[in-house]
């Protein structure tokens, strides 16, 4: 690696080049747990666009990798410094530049928290869609990375439905527009959409313009009931969405994710809920707007016709603590142990049979793997509990999730792939699957992501190793 | 022009291939009234994925043009046969192969018309968002093709929205297949996206897994309100939108559109409403839901504000007879002669200002512009009225729109581009916008575009002048 490398970078950017090998090793990670195995060189923290613009014409000139990194909440390890190469974090630039509730957008740099825009939008009645459960510590640049989905996609779309522009920092360093401030527009291809979910691998990001949403007015109403087991609960949620409604959230909770939030939060998060029963899994689905009540139930009646009696909850507080119950699943996971978080996703009609198929893996590679799913659309999280280690232990360096789970995991990519569902529903690929994408694509489409991805970065300098191996 | 293409073409695919020269002349327009100065070689109805795949081998080998054609509604020329070209129609593959009432989508070749999806949803309670006034006789591949929009667009999203995932044939023949069957799915680049308005430059669509909607359960609930002016028209739209309703349907038609329809239709589409004094313009906001009451009530109260007092109907005949209005807007305007049907898409807080740039336009040059909007996405599409032409000029082949309506037309784009909007909404830039595309983009974006095109297209066989000049 050439020395000067790090001596240009201080030379057009000063103190925003980090060198000190504990900050260099503290991002060799992200919130997968994974740890990339050989430094990066470099961590820079970009103030603005002309400096990421200068670290991309000294990584041209010099033709080494760049990795942007926001928040580092990613889960497919996308972000996470390696093979000495600059880390280039944009999470400094954080500013909300706009936000035009006549136009229903906001222009925003990219390290700013989506919960932040959210809580800025909704002062005009307005929110932000996109919700991953990472939302309070996610950036806004993350999500455009991989095309961050949540709770509320069903009804309100996925990131990519919520970016209307983008500015991008070429691996060459000019800057490319993207998009319109208007909702609609037909002018070229929609570039727009190519970058969403492109992990880092076409630019650097440093500006969008993000559409906003209006607040349903009304309120929200929740219903929520414990089945006796989980393809029961699927079935349920599979009867809702044949019902013709739609629900801006329903979840599932599995009994073995259930009884981790359960110790994990308390008795309290319950109140007013019957005890479950070991096995029972919980559907918590969600209506907003007018008609919220109705719509809840008009729920009630579907959960009803497959056997269960639910519990209404009509005020937004109930609400909320119901699905905080749902958001606490990962925190509760990671006050037990280590786990390895999944993210497939397969046709709705097909759920019951996803679940069917984790709950042979968990049985066949004797491993505890607690799912909650996105009901909605399809979209599971099994997490694969990896044994005998501490709490706390993917926060050490060197930590790596053991083979026989990854066989595992493999197992539940083909179940998936063969549901005709994906590898990954929002988590995006990263470093962590790029093994599997040729399964899932096929050569032809595979060739051609790959030629896609020369004509914005012939060199192969943006964030190399993630989504193409 | 090597006389052999045709005569592989007989042999491969036999009588559908079609050299008639009245056959050929028919096809070198669309709806849009552009003809183009030279025929095309051969028009080729495809039947089947195969026969698609061996037109584009002998296109290949041969290096000659093809331009994918559907039911020829496109209204920027994209479609015209042309250049010695092979006009590869997709028309007669028509089937809706799959319609799944439980993963709420349907798989379709591109022949089948936006309505018959509709109707054939209808029955299972879902619909086919995407609702271009063609509806009745555009196909869905021509959809895809210009990311087709309507008078839905604001609450349910364009056409990119409702597709899931394609097979096209790519220009050598290989058949890419993108996307899922799931409603979210981020491996590799959304290859989906890109394709959607990519408007037959990139391969054909041979083949669509679109996404199907609920219908709000409840029906619909329509206000309609004359304004003084199309200004106070567009600021009561906007005062809608700043309130945070979301109507599924909100259309301005201003008075000299109002004045052409109300003659065409007559008065008994207008029954029960005030008659328009002359200059009032006319805006119809459509709600649907549970609530769809209620949002009317609500939308009515804005609408009062702005000193106008509206009319609710609540049955759905009304609503539909009402929308009929809008959407007899091409039809009242071509009953009368021809013209050049624009469709610039501006941010919703500027659409008054892009009124006035049209007035303005219109004093100047002289010529009577007629406009409607779908006012919740910005999206306005003012018709250049040719003097001294009868009915049906353009049917004839040889016409052309004369270019003081180009000059005006070129001073619609720039008013547009210069309040932050873009030259087309819904329509795409065929071959009668591109000389404007560079304007739009800049010389980063284009350039990055054609390399992109190169790598689906190298030989640039695919619909050559479309988009790119």
């Amino acid at each position: 690696m050439d020395p000067n490398i790090v001596a240009e970078l201080r030379a057009a950017l000063g103190d925003a080049v980090i060198v000190d090998p504990a900050r260099l090793q503290a991002i060799r990670t992200d919130r997968s747990g994974w740890w990339s195995s050989s430094a990066p060189l470099v961590l820079v923290e970009a103030r603005g666009v002309a400096e990421v613009q200068a670290v991309m014409r000294i990584a041209t000139r010099h033709r080494v990798g760049v990795i942007p990194r926001g928040a580092g909440t990613g889960l497919a390890g996308g972000a996470a410094g390696r093979d000495g190469a600059i880390v280039l974090s944009v999470a400094s630039m954080n500013r909300i530049l706009e936000l035009s509730p006549d136009d229903e957008l906001a222009v925003v740099e990219p390290g700013v928290l989506n919960d932040e825009l959210s809580t800025a939008a909704r002062e005009h009645g307005l929110f932000f869609a996109p919700d991953p459960a990472s939302k309070a510590i996610s950036s806004i640049g993350g999500n455009i990375a991989t095309n961050a989905g949540g709770l509320l996609c069903a009804k309100y779309g996925v990131t990519r439905e919520a970016v209307l522009g983008l500015t991008v920092v070429l691996p060459d360093g000019e800057l490319l527009r993207t998009g319109h401030r208007t909702v609609k527009g037909v002018t070229g291809y929609d570039l727009t959409a190519l970058l969403v979910g492109s992990e880092g691998t076409l630019g650097v990001v440093v500006e969008a313009t993000v559409r906003l949403l209006p607040i349903a007015p009304g309120g929200t109403a929740t219903v929520a009931a414990f089945f006796e087991d989980v393809a029961a609960a699927a079935r349920a949620a599979a009867a809702i969405t044949a019902s013709r409604l739609r629900p801006a959230v329903m979840e599932i909770i599995d009994a073995s994710a259930l009884a981790a939030i359960r110790a994990y939060l308390g008795p309290a998060a319950f109140e007013g809920l019957p005890l479950p029963s070991p096995g029972q899994a919980f559907l918590l689905v969600q209506s907003d707007g007018r008609d919220a009540r109705l719509a809840a139930e008009a729920i009630a009646e579907v959960v009803r016709a497959e056997g269960v009696e639910p519990q209404i909850s009509l005020d937004e507080r109930t609400g909320e603590r119901l699905l905080a119950v749902r958001r606490a699943f990962h925190a509760a996971l990671a006050a037990r142990g280590e786990v390895l978080i999944e993210d497939v996703c397969v046709p709705r009609s097909r759920m019951r049979e996803m679940f069917e198929a984790i709950d042979g893996i968990a049985r066949r590679y004797g491993v505890e793997i607690p799912t909650v799913a996105h009901a909605g659309d399809g979209n599971l999280h099994p997490n694969f509990v990896i044994p005998g280690v501490p709490v706390g232990a993917a926060l050490e360096p060197g930590f790596a999730v053991p083979d026989a789970i990854w066989s595992a995991a493999d197992e539940l990519f083909h179940a998936a792939l063969a549901l005709g569902g994906t590898l990954t529903g929002e988590h995006g690929v990263g470093v962590l699957k790029n093994r599997w994408l040729g399964e899932e694509l096929g050569t032809t489409s595979l060739e051609l992501q790959r030629r896609l991805k020369a004509v914005f970065d012939p060199l192969g300098i943006m964030n190399p190793g993630a989504v193409f191996r």
